[in-house]
């Protein structure tokens, strides 16, 4: 272990919590990050301030690592081709990582393999969508860059067409879902596979936003088995070598339908440094460095609640109800390292916990709204 | 939080597993160390390279802070008592702090407050030990600056009196006990009051040394309620802010005495971050921080395996067998950051999860001896 030196392409809060993970394992780290702020800056041997889409940057960083990895996957992938060809170890691996990257190719590649996902057609303008209104309702999704819903519009009639894209994109048809799922896998070097159990998002009751993540979910048996089965096989048909999350919807009469995958740790896995004994960052390093994949079995059910900016308030971050909310036996706080807050970024997250799922829900319920970030 | 300055004495391996527990709660740090190669020197915002033995030293750097704790008990109490003069919150208190550096005062403190403990005497110098020939056999103990067994000799009879220490002393009763257990207490800045159950030291059947840290003991309940009742009463009239470990012996007739105690995370808590929902790490930051403070209750048992490096090996370390070591589900490593090892240096821990308490030794009996540290 003393003499890895493992480069992280990315220094934000997913970076921050695999370093805060990798101390476990003793390893030299390097981050690379645009920003100089960035969550990671003070919590690696070497920060790099720089662009990890430009080639040279990646490049140069890649040559000073013996095991690069990513935690964003919108990453300059012609220098990863090349430091590759040069003897690097990189994973998640090149090839995967473009196919990922865009979202018309993740699309053809899950058409390819079998992968039940939704319909979809592919445009290279706003201006081909005229001949696509019997796809109707759709979304138009980015085929580059794309985030946290950014990169997405809803295109009910050619009335929204303004709305659409200037840029390729993917036209995916609207699926009548009952709920989404998510289940992250993990691949080591040597092949081995293991699933954490299926997540579920919580729909609040009246508006129609995601209230939190619950772990684990609690639909059928069938198909929780055939969610962790379909994620298995994404992640050993994209090669994976280190986390995949992968998104999925349950639709109204019982099938599983691919949505989108991430090969890195994921928002939908942060409960697992609570719940589990094997945290998700803990499992991505076991997979990179080659280790036996930890147990993926939870110790009690979680729900994970993200913790956002108050709309209305952009400036230093005050955290107004901290004591009230960590006065609840089971819940537990973490930030994500960031000076500002803006409406709707994400400043970090709660970790609720109880022994069953009713009692934690009741336990999110009677704390989601004490906690409020403010400026 | 966001504008708490969190200084800390001590930059080895229990500041950098505080650090590491700290990222949670977005703190801005500061570590004291004399070693420029200390295990947290590229965890913390500002690392400062100096003696936290030295007066001048210790107050600039709390003039740098606004909030004060330790990792290590040997520090500069004078400067300590300046800083909180002037102001500075330090947890725990100087005033605790001073009782605790001094093994004299401790067990005087715990004689004047009726806490059991074994019988001692005070010594100025070794020439004193003639007159005490009674009280053999017994420990000879240094009354500062002892850690992990050095500064503790066993002396059965005169002729042990050559090794006696040249300074002053505890002269404590040899005590006939069936096991060493111990409980970590916190307290918070408000006084509330939480103890984690009880762990017991597991002696090799052969050779008379400690083979690891089960938790929770397994000695009958009304033993764990004295335990924990003496501890809580302990961290209480010692005034504690911060974690308290107290280490304790079970007497053959059923009694439990105090050992000593250390205000600090403790080797014995370290199974907590992988066994509980709230680590002793956050505990102590919680307790400092005035927040509330998290459960103790486990999530299941576990066994702590301290990690030394082996006899006859010094360098940079190696670490041989970890492959086979993670292989078995519910170990996990926890590796100190330090390049070198030398014969019996504390490198890191082994946690091991089972859902039962025989599981758990059976796994750590076939666990314990796969992995080695050389150079």
């Amino acid at each position: 272990m003393n003499n890895i030196r493992l480069g992280i392409l990315g220094g934000g809060q997913l970076g921050r919590m695999l370093l805060q993970a990798g101390l476990d394992f003793n390893l030299y780290t390097l981050v690379l990050d645009p920003d100089e702020f960035a969550p990671c800056r003070h919590l690696c041997e070497e920060f790099v301030h720089g662009d990890f889409k430009d080639y040279d940057t990646v490049y140069a960083f890649g040559k000073r690592c013996n095991l690069l990895t990513i935690e964003i996957e919108h990453v300059n992938v012609d220098a990863l081709f090349q430091l590759e060809k040069e003897g690097l170890a990189i994973y998640p691996k090149p090839a995967s990582l473009q196919t990922i990257q865009d979202k018309g190719l993740q699309k053809e590649f899950f058409q390819k393999h079998a992968i039940p996902t939704a319909p979809f057609r592919l445009l290279q303008e706003a201006a081909e969508l005229d001949a696509h209104q019997d796809f109707l309702p759709a979304f138009h999704k980015l085929r580059r860059g794309g985030y946290d819903g950014n990169g997405v519009r809803r295109l009910d009639s050619p009335a929204d067409f303004g709305k659409a894209f200037q840029a390729p994109g993917v036209l995916e048809k609207l699926v009548d879902f009952e709920l989404e799922i998510s289940v992250i896998c993990a691949r080591n070097v040597q092949g081995e596979v293991k699933a954490y159990p299926v997540v579920e998002q919580v729909m609040h009751d009246e508006h129609n936003l995601v209230d939190y993540l619950l772990a684990p979910s609690q639909i059928a048996y069938k198909l929780q088995r055939m969610a962790i089965e379909i994620a298995t096989h994404v992640t050993t048909t994209l090669d994976i070598v280190g986390l995949l999350a992968v998104e999925m919807f349950v639709t109204r009469d019982g099938q599983i339908l691919v949505n989108e995958v991430a090969p890195r740790p994921h928002n939908s896995g942060h409960h697992t440094m609570k719940a589990n004994a094997t945290s998700q960052f803990e499992q991505h390093l076991r997979a990179i460095l080659g280790l036996p994949l930890g147990d993926t079995e939870p110790h009690c059910p979680a729900i994970l609640l993200n913790l956002l900016g108050e709309a209305g308030y952009s400036g230093e971050a005050v955290y107004e109800g901290l004591e009230e909310t960590l006065r609840e036996p089971g819940v537990h706080i973490h930030l994500y390292g960031k000076k500002f807050t803006r409406p709707f970024r994400k400043m970090g997250h709660l970790t609720v916990l109880a022994p069953t799922v009713e009692e934690v829900k009741t336990k999110a319920e009677s704390v989601k709204n004490r906690l409020r970030i403010i400026a």
